[in-house]
């Protein structure tokens, strides 16, 4: 027997259904190529066309009613984009700066650039992330309180651990860093870990971007003997919750945007 | 006007498409779930039947007219995949072992399991490589001359640089190190590399095992003034030849087949 309602059910998979949005109409999109990569927001075009001014080679041209990227060796096109993202900093365009790279990969899995995670919203470009669902035998989840401190999310509930993949950076190493750092489940426990799949989302966010992300999603069976305690002060404490009461705290708003769609999808699975 | 005559275009275009063969009929099929992974020659069914037999959880079970690899976390099945590979190499089913570990990535991108990378052969389990043509703007492309030491193709052709990709590296980690390492490329022109896309290759090899790989391609326009030198033992030595002989050379045979496709595709470009 299903451990939460029909009702409810329906309610998770609609979640799912509606976690991957359009980027609105008015947005300024980007190209790599003929495909599209990015988007911008009507505030920040200014600023964009105010480096595109000013660079000796900007890593954007304004090509008709679209911003092309250019295609450069890698190398050199990342060291455009970074300095496009220290000035979009420079005129509070970046919100969120963490001084750390993400990679863009192309479709067939090259990278092709690599520039500060916070521009990556800024200009709407895709990004990866890992998420693992920490649970237990008897039907439980772990969920950790954001701490008020973090630039996105603050006190909201989250998955036991999960975090973006850096450039320079494998699946399975983002995984293992992010469940020390965040959850510290030593190596012994890790290594349990089942990949599932992923998740691709796209949203606005606040302050106004474009989170475009595939959530690459884990399950790991915790053991009763082990508590997560977090090394990173990024979370603020971890709550155990049976699968029922996991999909009421989603369905009432308490989980980020990204964290209720790996918990839903774990619960339409397990519950 | 082309480099090559419309022939030797042509022939090019065959080997490309020829580079992809099917396992032969006989070979026993590996499956993951429901999808066909791997092939095991004849001769080895033996020796995996009695790893089978000794092994307490063996990674393989026999399944009807298959092999079914089990759906563990990747930690475990990469430890009892280990034991296996370890069991072939005893008992001669592992040739060309390496002590360097190879990762298998599912169609999401997740790894599943890491193993020997000589023992990827023996089962054929699909692996990735990076290659890269190096050429000059005088419409020339640098071929190392492989070691008569190298287990495989010795004393053939080979791209500039072009080696497998190891666990717990990315794509771009290991053109760069490769680079260095097989060619002596600096950082500083390394990083003018230029992602192309990917060739998938498959072909029986001997000391007989399946070869079924992704060869992720790359160029690099190389200044006049740099000349590739080896560091690691494996090329004895580079020459430099203009694209229309670098296409006969690979008509001939003077290539190891996989830096022939690869080359062949870049001249099918370039010249």
């Amino acid at each position: 027997m299903s451990l939460i309602t029909a009702t409810t059910r329906a309610a998770l998979e609609e979640l799912l259904e509606t976690a991957l949005r359009p980027a609105p109409d008015n947005w300024l999109k980007i190209r790599f190529g003929s495909e599209l990569i990015g988007h911008v927001q009507p505030d920040y075009i200014p600023t964009i066309e105010a480096y595109i001014e000013q660079a000796e080679t900007p890593a954007l041209v304004r090509f008709g009613d679209h911003l092309q990227l250019e295609n450069l060796p890698p190398f050199l096109l990342s060291q455009l984009l970074q300095d496009l993202a220290e000035f979009l900093k420079n005129h509070q365009a970046a919100p969120g700066w963490r001084n750390e790279h993400f990679s863009w990969l192309d479709a067939m899995g090259h990278e092709r650039f690599r520039m500060e995670r916070a521009a990556f919203r800024s200009l709407g470009f895709h990004s990866r992330a890992c998420h693992i669902n920490g649970y237990t035998a008897h039907q439980e989840i772990y969920l950790g309180l954001r701490s008020n401190s973090k630039a996105t999310d603050p006190n909201m509930l989250d998955n036991l651990a999960a975090g973006g993949i850096s450039a320079d950076e494998t699946l399975q190493q983002c995984v293992i860093r992010e469940l020390w750092e965040e959850a510290g489940v030593p190596l012994n426990i890790a290594r349990l870990v089942q990949p599932i799949g992923h998740i691709h989302v796209r949203r606005i966010v606040e302050p106004k971007g474009l989170h475009d992300e595939s959530l690459y999603t884990y399950d790991l069976l915790l053991p009763d003997d082990f508590t997560p305690q977090n090394n990173d002060g990024e979370v603020s404490e971890f709550i155990k919750v049976p699968f029922s009461q996991a999909a009421n705290l989603i369905l009432e708003g308490a989980l980020t945007p990204d964290a209720a769609a790996v918990t839903a999808e774990f619960l339409l699975r397990k519950a």
